[in-house]
Formats: C-alpha cells, sequence, structure tokens
C-alpha cells in the first residue's frame, strides 16, 4: 500500500551527455576552521542532468560549520571524525535542556535536539531546514554533501542556494555568484543581465534588513542587532569554537552504543519521545507527529546491514523510505556501496533514478552506457571523485587492487536497480529463446548466458585470486 | 500519516529577481457591469517566480461574472460585499431544484449547487471547473482571485488560460493576447512566431465550433445555436442582469447563520448530503465522494478562527488542507494577516512555498532578503498592491499607522513559515553557543537573542504605543 | 480516500499551437519480420505539447518485436492479430517455469510471467520495465503503442529514449539520433553541438561494455560474451524466430476463456498467486507486493464493459486506475471510442489531462477550439492517423459513414471530460438564468438549450437516418 503512494517528480534538465567524467571539485573556500570544496551544479552539465551538486567539508577540531539552510533537500555522509548536527524544524519543541528543571525556565538552556555524528553515517534534511555541524572529536570531519537541487521541494530555480544563519561568508558567496555567472553568460536560454548590475553578496540573511527593525524582531539594542549581521567576520562557514561548544545532549550515548550497537538505530527516536511526551508539552500545530519525531541519521556502513553481501565480493546496502522514513519526505535514497580487491558490480542500469556516487575509498573501472549503446564513460573513478550515472544508463563497475567504496545518492526514493547479469536480473527473467533469437546464439548458450553467473549483483571474480589488472 | 502523502510539485521558473516591486495591475478592462483589473504572469517576472497570476473584479449590483475555467486552480477572496458563487463540477449531480418536487422534473429548474459568498470568504476551486459568480447585495462586490499557473494540474503552458462559457469578452481577450505577445517577442527562449500569424480571439469556446454540430449536439435550432457564439455581444466579462437572476437557493442561510454562526463551516456539506442522498440520484462516477461534496468555501477573516493572536499585534489565519481538504487538490494554501497600528510580522521565511500576498487594507513597510544577504525589497506596501516572496527569501513586515491587512496565497496545501525572532522560531531553537559562535556575540547576549521576544510571530512593537512613524 | 492521493505532475512545455494536424507517422523502419512507424515527439509540436510519442509495429508471424525498455510508461493497443508479451521487473520471480518440478531448477527453464494478448487489448508497462512481443498467430499482429515522454518517471530529457537488450537496430537508431539532431538544430533553446561530435549510435547497451567484462558478468566465455553486441546484425528491432518460439505458457487459456469469459480481467492476477505463493519463492524485496502482482493487460474493447453506451450512438469505455490499477503509477488513462455511422460525441473538454487518440477504424469530423474561441483544428481524421487534443480545448467529433473508432491515452491516472450538451453537461449543471444572460437568451431557449438533448456524450443524431455528408 506505501508503495501506492509512491511518486517522483524532478525538475526538467537537459540529459545530452556525449561523454561523462569523473569530476573533481569546481571550487574551494578556505575557512578559519576548515575548508569546503564544491561541485557546483553550474560547472557541469551532468551534475545538471541529475539536478544534484555536492560539496566536500573538512571541519577541524572545534570548527563549527555555521548554520544555514538550502533551497532543496540535502544528504550528507560522514566520512571521517565525530560531530554533533542540530536541525531547525519550524514548529518542532525545543527538547534539550538542562537538567535543572525545576528552576525558571527562562535562564535554563533550551534548544532542539542535536544527534552526534559518526564515520558511516549519513544525515538527512528537508529543504528549508536550517542546518549546523560540529567537531568535537580530536580528528577532522569530514562530510560529503549532496544538494538534491532538482527535487520538488525546490521551487526557485536550478541553482544549489544557501540561506545563512550567522557569519558572514562572503568569500564563499562572492566565488559562488562568479560560479553562477559564468555559467548564465554560457547560457543562451537565459535572459541577458549585465553582471554588473547584480549586487554583490551581502553575507547572512540578516544582512539584509534594518538594524532597527532586526533590534524590534528580538527586542534587543541596535549595537546587538548589528552584530548579527558580522559585517566584519571574515571566519567564512566554518568558524573556530572559542571555548568548547557547550551543548545539552543526552550523554554517554557513545558508551551505551558500544554495547548496545544493534540499538543504534532507534536510540534517537526514543530517546525523543522519552523526553517530549513525558513532559508538559503542548503541541504547536501538526508537524509534531511528522517531522519532528522523524529520525534524521542512520548508519549506513554497518556490515550486518547489508541487502546485498557476498563474502567474496563486497556488499552493498540501500536506505530508503522503508528505514529511514523521512526518505519519503526528500524523496531520495542513499546506497553504500564496499567492492573487495577486483570484485565487480553487475551491469545494471537505475530504473528510476539518476544516481551520483562519491568514491571515499580505492578506486574502480566504470563503464557507461547511453540508449544508442554508444559508451559515453570508460575509465577509473578515485578517491575523492563523484561521477554521475544518468537514469536508465547502463552501468558496470569493478573494483580496483585496493578496493572500491562509494557512497551514492539517488533521486528516488524507492530507487531501483535492475542487474542484468546474475541471480536476480533481467536476463534471467527471460526465456532463453527470447535471447536466443536476440543473440543469435543457440539455446544452450542461451542457458549458460542465463544461468553461469550465480551471484546476486556483487560478483567474486577469477582476478580476485590473480591480482588481475586493466 | 496525512503528511505522509504530502507533496508539491510545480512548473520551473527562473528567480533571478535582483529587484522585488510592489506591483498595480498591468491591465485593466471594463465591462457592462464591472470592471476586471488583471497582474498577468506575463507582465513581470516576479509572477512568473512565483508561477501566480491575479486579477481583481468590481461586479456591480446585478453583475454577472459570465461562467469560464482556467487551466489552472483559482482561489478567490471576497474584499468587499456579497454575492453567489456557482461551480461546476464534471459528473455531479445537480442537486440544487425547486421545490415542486412531484412535478415532471423536465420543466423543473435544476442545477448544481450554489453557495453564497460574503466579506472575508474564500473560495477554492480546482482547474478545469467553471465557475461564475453574482452580485445579489445593494453594493459592489470586489474580489482579488489568484490563478496558479505554476500547479501541477496546468499542463498546458505557463499562461493563465481561461476559456470563456458564454458572452464574447473580445476586448478582454484582445487585451490578454497582445500581452502575451510583448512577452514572448521580449523573450528569447521562445520560438520565433510573427504575430501576424496569430488569428485574433474569437470569443467563447463555442465561437470555434461550426453552428450546424451546435445545433445539432444540443437538439437546438441553428438560430439559437447561432446565439451561443454570441458574435455582437460587447459586455465582456461582467454583464449587467436583466431582471433579478433566478437561482434556486437554500434561502435564509444568513439568518440562520447569525444565530449559529460557528455553524457556518460545515454547513454546505450538510445541506448537499441531505438532498443529495435523501433523493434518488444515482452516482454517474467515483467522483462524487470527493469533489462533490467538498467544501469549497471557508470564511478565513473571521477573529475566533486566527491562528496566531496578539491582542496588542494582530492576527493571522491560515488554511490549508487540514481546515479546507480541497486545498489538498490545489495544493494551496491560503493566509490572512492582520497587524494593528506599527505591529510587526516577525522576521521569517517560507519554508515550501512562495507567498504571493494583496494588501486588502492600510499599508505596511516589508524587506525582503536573498540567498545572499542582499536586500530586494525594502518599501512600503499599499492597499491595492500586490508583492511576491519567493520561497525561502527572508521577509519582515510592520503595519503603517492604519494597521495592515492582506491575503496571501502560498504555492503548498501545507505551506510552512519558519520564523526567525520569537518564541517559535529558529532562532531560539538552536543552542546559546552555536549563536554566540555564529554571531561573535556573549553567551549573555546569546541568551538575549534567543529569549528577549517572548511573542509568537505576530509581535506588538514600542511603536504600537508611541505611534512611531517611518 | 484514494482520490486523496491522486496527483499529477508533469513536464512543462510549449502548447503554443495556432493550428493542430492529424499526423502519419514521421519516420518508418522495416526489420527482418515486420516494420515499425514512428511519430516522433521531436518531429511536431503538438506532440511535444502533449509529451506524447507513438509507434505502430506491424510483426509478422513468427515475429519477435526484441526486448527494449524507455524513460517512459508505455501502453499499447492490439489492433489486430494475436501474441504473447513479456515484461521484465526487477526483483519479481522467475514465476513461469517448466513442469517438471522435481528436477534441478537449474537445467529448468524458468522465466518471469507472459501473457497472451488479442486484439482490443491494452497493456501498461512502467518506465526502465523491458518488454518483448510475439506473433504467434497467423496473421499479422498489429500494436499501435504510446510513450509518456512527459511523464514524472522520466528523469532525463525530453526525449523517447528506448534502451534496447539484443538485437543491433542500427538503421532504426540512426534515422532516430538524426531526427533528434534536426529537432536540436531548429531550436534555439539548446546549446550549440555540432552533429559531427555526437558520435554513431552503436546498438544494444551490451555494445557499449568491454568484452571482457562482459565475459566476467555472466561467467561465459569471450566469444559469446562478444555475440551479445551482435555487431552484424541487420535485422532491426523485428526480428524472425527460427524455430517456433518457445516459452512456458499457462497453455489453454484461450479455450478457457471462451467459457469464462466474464473472468478474464482477473485470470492473470489468480494464475499468478497460485503459482507463486503455492510454491517456496522467497520475497526479494518489497516489491512483489505491489509490481509484481500487478495486471498489465485489460480488454478495453469489450462491449459489455462500456461505460457509455447508447444503441444508436455508440460507446465509450474509459481504463483507468480504478479499473487497472498498474495505471495509477503510469499515471495515464486509456479511453476506446467507437461512434456508428455518424453519431457524435458531445462537445467536451479534458479537465485534467491532454488526450493523444489514434483512429483504428473508420474516419470522423473533429473540430477543435482553443481559450481564445479560435478553432484550431477542423477536418477529418482517418483511420491510421493521430491527432493531439491539448487539456482544457474544447472538442466535438462526428463519425463519418463507415463509423469512426479510437483509442486514445490521456496524460492522467483519472482523466475527466467535461461535456458541455447533454443530460451530464456543463450546460446542464448552471441555472437558467445564468444561460439565458450569458447567452442574452430567452428562459425558454436556455431551458432548451439545458434539456433537449438528453442522451449521455455519445448522441445519436437526425443525419444518421439521413446518411447526413459534410
Amino acid at each position: 500500500d506505501q508503495q501506492h503512494r509512491k511518486q517522483q517528480q524532478r525538475w526538467q534538465t537537459e540529459c545530452r551527455l556525449d561523454r561523462l567524467n569523473a569530476l573533481q571539485p569546481s571550487r574551494r573556500v578556505q575557512s578559519e576552521a576548515g575548508v569546503s570544496e564544491y561541485w557546483d551544479l553550474e560547472s557541469d552539465n551532468q551534475l545538471q542532468c541529475a539536478g544534484v551538486s555536492a560539496v566536500r567539508h573538512t571541519i577541524q577540531n572545534r570548527g563549527l560549520l555555521l548554520p544555514f539552510f538550502s533551497n532543496a533537500p540535502v544528504i550528507f555522509y560522514v566520512i571521517q571524525g565525530m560531530g554533533f548536527h542540530g536541525a531547525v524544524i519550524p514548529g518542532c519543541p525545543e527538547t534539550f535542556e538542562e537538567s535543572g528543571f525545576q528552576q525558571s525556565q527562562r535562564s535554563q538552556e533550551q534548544h532542539q535536539k542535536v544527534r552526534e555524528i559518526f564515520e558511516g553515517d549519513i544525515v538527512a534534511a528537508p529543504a528549508g531546514v536550517a542546518q549546523w555541524v560540529y567537531n568535537n572529536g580530536d580528528s577532522p570531519l569530514v562530510l560529503v554533501s549532496f544538494t538534491d537541487v532538482g527535487n520538488q521541494a525546490n521551487q526557485l530555480d536550478l541553482n544549489t542556494r544557501r540561506f545563512h544563519i550567522g557569519g558572514n561568508p562572503q568569500k564563499d558567496q562572492r566565488s559562488e555568484q562568479e560560479m553562477r555567472q559564468q555559467s548564465q553568460s554560457l547560457s543562451r536560454r537565459r535572459r541577458s543581465e549585465s553582471a554588473s548590475e547584480r549586487r554583490n553578496p551581502n553575507g547572512n540573511i540578516f544582512s539584509g534588513f534594518d538594524v532597527g527593525l532586526l533590534a524590534e524582531s528580538f527586542k534587543i539594542d541596535n549595537e546587538l542587532a548589528s552584530r548579527l549581521q558580522n559585517q566584519n567576520d571574515r571566519r567564512e562557514r566554518i568558524v573556530r569554537v572559542r571555548e568548547d561548544l557547550h551543548i545539552v545532549s543526552p550523554g554517554r550515548i557513545q558508551e551505551e552504543e558500544r554495547r548496545h550497537e544493534y540499538r543504534r538505530g532507534s536510540y534517537d527516536e526514543e530517546e525523543y519521545r522519552r523526553r517530549s511526551y513525558g513532559g508538559e508539552y503542548k503541541m504547536t500545530n501538526g508537524l509534531e507527529e511528522t517531522f519532528c519525531t522523524l529520525r534524521m541519521r542512520h548508519n549506513i556502513d554497518r556490515p550486518s546491514q547489508a541487502d546485498i553481501f557476498n563474502p567474496r565480493g563486497g556488499r552493498v546496502t540501500t536506505v530508503n523510505n522503508f528505514n529511514l522514513p523521512i526518505l519519503r519526505f526528500l524523496r531520495l535514497t542513499a546506497e553504500r556501496g564496499v567492492l573487495y580487491k577486483n570484485a565487480m558490480m553487475a551491469p545494471h542500469f537505475n530504473l528510476n533514478s539518476h544516481s551520483v556516487f562519491y568514491v571515499t575509498r580505492g578506486s574502480g573501472r566504470c563503464q557507461i552506457v547511453d540508449d544508442f549503446g554508444r559508451n559515453v564513460f570508460d575509465g577509473e573513478v578515485q578517491e575523492g571523485q563523484l561521477l554521475v550515472v544518468p537514469q536508465n544508463y547502463a552501468v558496470v563497475k569493478q573494483a580496483g587492487n585496493r578496493g572500491f567504496e562509494w557512497i551514492a545518492i539517488k533521486t528516488n526514493d524507492n530507487a531501483m536497480r535492475n542487474p542484468l547479469a546474475g541471480r536476480i536480473s533481467a536476463i534471467r527473467a527471460m526465456p532463453e529463446d527470447v535471447l536466443s533469437n536476440a543473440f543469435s546464439i543457440s539455446r544452450e548458450q542461451a542457458r549458460n548466458l542465463k544461468n553461469n553467473r550465480e551471484e546476486v549483483t556483487v560478483f567474486s571474480t577469477q582476478s580476485s585470486q590473480q591480482g588481475r589488472k586493466y
């Protein structure tokens, strides 16, 4: 029945792709406490076809990625490190509060839920939801974040628009503006606009308001109101926290998790419910039943939760609306792939979505084929690169000698893969005689074609043992 | 669970808006018994970004706005006066009939439901549903009507297309055609079409049919069939009714309503069910369960139904799929705002929709800020003007000395507002330390920023008492 | 409640149609055992407006239309003949197997369900689902197939993209590529791409993969792998089967059907459930509950199932999500119309969809009117021609002397027709006085206009008796 409600609608894009490329970031911005590397939609027609942009944030210890929201849903994956993630959902209660509950609430710290994040987690947030990330660990926290600009939730235009609450990321915004202007001047489809007419970026969203109106809005004095505009701030998007960041948090989560690892997926929600409904909170609108209690985080890297596992090949884990329900709203699926040395992912196509994948470790050879049977990509994709696989295009992957690991997002909340080879595959599903006539081969050959490869989607190879090269 | 089905999809538009403007109508057409003033989509890139056009009809006493349907959903608001509204929903029964029930039905007047409309009502109708409005009051009936051209229900193109059943609004159509042609010649994106090739408008939808086929279709003589084409009619869209318009109507609704005002919202439906299921009517298709019984009208102006009310500031009333279920199909939300003298609406952004508002009374100062923190609007919006607030753009409003009242439509059936200040707000939801680091302020200052303004969304101001000017 | 989930979203197109035309195929490709005639989207702005392309396949006896999948949902109608249809749905079990069940399954033939198809059937398949068709009858099997390129399921671009599994339809692909290139060079909206840069089509989807990777994927030798690429195959899309095609099939379906014709609609499903759940099959994913068991075929031509039947006029049968649930996913409705000699289809408009119809027999006069009341089509549409009726445009049809039969697809899973004349019509739904004022006619005339034509949608005519010409 849930399937019956499944729907998808995307921004329409052009996918005239004669040649795909493994992509490096198009833009890099250094902040006070980290660096952000962007794959801008404007920079590449593959990304435009898929409607997905990406950014890799490297956040140093005690670095804080300042609060911002986007015009489109965001999924990020924690490549390395640990930290806290906060999201601001309008109308949801401030459920995290200091323990001295009986005292005046006015002076007590209260804020909406924060969640600890670890390597291997994905975090999914709807369009328009403000987010921040803090690195409380000892090593850099590295995230790769995908923004689904082509998502129906975006009613603006096919640009990644980030609205900053705090800070003053002028350098970042200026480089983004340049990227957009270049793209527009290249495109004949868009109206002429002299770049000089466009005014410069101005920082966070408070920068554009009158200081007096801000002071009135917050009932603060004009001096503090002017601080909201952060005019002389040069720290960019990732700032260094001056003292250690004080956040109310459930605490000891880590320790408990080590003992009850299996419960991790559901921890957040239970914690929330206990705090929320045990108290006196009155709902402010009908949203609490939905967004407020929806889990945003999911560990996609735990081998035990793989959907496909081949001890001689690797594993594939899919997170979609069934195991992370917020993805129903976001209309996205995440896929984690781990191929061992020289193993293969069956030739397949994505039935109902594009796929954009980022290589988190190792490298692999990929081939991609379009509707005219033309090879549009044949090459090695390295750690740190991004590749777009358009909907319905056929793709095959083979891991290199160091293995091949990726995180992919797919533009459908129940993305479907159709393998062409293996025990569950399109070829297996067809009658032998259809195959023998399609390929002008004998029935015996058709039978081999259907049945020889018994594995499902993740294949071991002869070369796995032999250390085959290409 | 209802939330799970919530979805939105819009026409993709361009929102390269360096500067917004408060808009006056772009076109005015005088009819026999009224005047129509249009905010054409083609006339303005803000309206194109939002995908919403508007028209204000001023209908004189005994004026009839002739039946028409649009390629997109319509919501109108009754600014002033009273009247009748009829809608034609295919497959629904003619449930309003003359009282002499036992007689030959053939000669009895029967028609689909009509509804009385009053100042403060909104009426919502799906795309393709023919509507007419009649002013049976003593003063002009003034409506402002929004057409959501960017709505998914419109499969044609991003023009407001009105199909007229009756009349012959040649002047109106010709001015509309000129507006479209100007827009096309300005736009480089569209194909060249010499204007001369486009034939002139021809009036109502019967004008394009052969008279013989019309006569055959209705089993009428050719002379009456040719009258359907109204060739020499110069009355335009709003005509003066020759004798008083005879409509079957439940009657005495007004009197009863004064006594049972609280029941008003549900009156129509009850009336319908009694008449419909009490009779012998056989359903013609599965639609009756849905559209036929859905309420189209809702009073959005009653103070007691406000969602946010501040006795020193004003009120905001939201009508969405929860209190007017037809809006689920239309994917629209309506908002009524009333700010008292000098009061403020909290700085906020619309999470998941555009907002287009029309000032029904007074005036207010508005500021709007884009993703780069640039002020794209800073000015006073007057009674009778329209302003577009794009999705995610931050906006603040402050009423002038005469107060500030508006009706807004938002392009989502559950539009969400995210206030930045006040008791329920993004700033309140974030930890103090995130704020103190984001704005480089002290913890004490962060606490003030979070907590000083205790009101929700509608704020009283110092100047409320002092009669502050700007 | 089902209605509440009803939604539609389409690719946005341009519908600046001053003149519509009855369309002949734009392209014809001869295969070894049949011929394919295409109505390419790229060839015509009416098809682009509707977002629907079409093809008519004439498959000779023992001809096999090779497996392919599209980037958009497909509905085809069997104009003539009989055959088998196979579809490959990823994750669904191979439920059709040889009877020797106890033996080694490895060597047994197993494949996914196939269905027999007959004249008068429609078959509906989602985007990305591979399909093949085999003519096992004695006469040619003729299909007209509609691809809903504007459907939300297509995330690529507004081209009909066919991915072939098997064969090597070079001639077909080359003519298609030329069509696309012409269309692009005509359109100013698209980026310049020198045609020379575009590489030639290369055949089926295996053609673009490395032979070694194919061999590894299927665990076959390189020679067989290279056969998958079919380099020297000149048979195109429809090939002649060398011996009779051996398919596992329920058998005797035809005979049983003649006795239990009324059960036919549900036969497939029952057969499937018995075979599927009676066995030991374990579900591989959550899909089985939905796509795997959904019926794809429906006979739309059986007179007894007509929705509208007038013994002196003809009949109209509608198949939508209510009687063929897979259409909910496909968001399409099919309509079968049969008008007797000189009978009429009431003037009407399609409320929420475009309509694209193909004339299967006879001919008829059609008139179509746009929003400005202009006649944009007035002509005779012949057997074998296609006509687009854009959303909301008013249309009237009258059969010629040999009658008029068509199959239409409509771009909504619950397409609604709004007749303007007849017992259920927009005119009937309006009060007499609204009509008398709209058309400046008397009340008596308005009453005749409303009530004279008592039939519903399908009208007999005077000329039926008189053999009227036009």
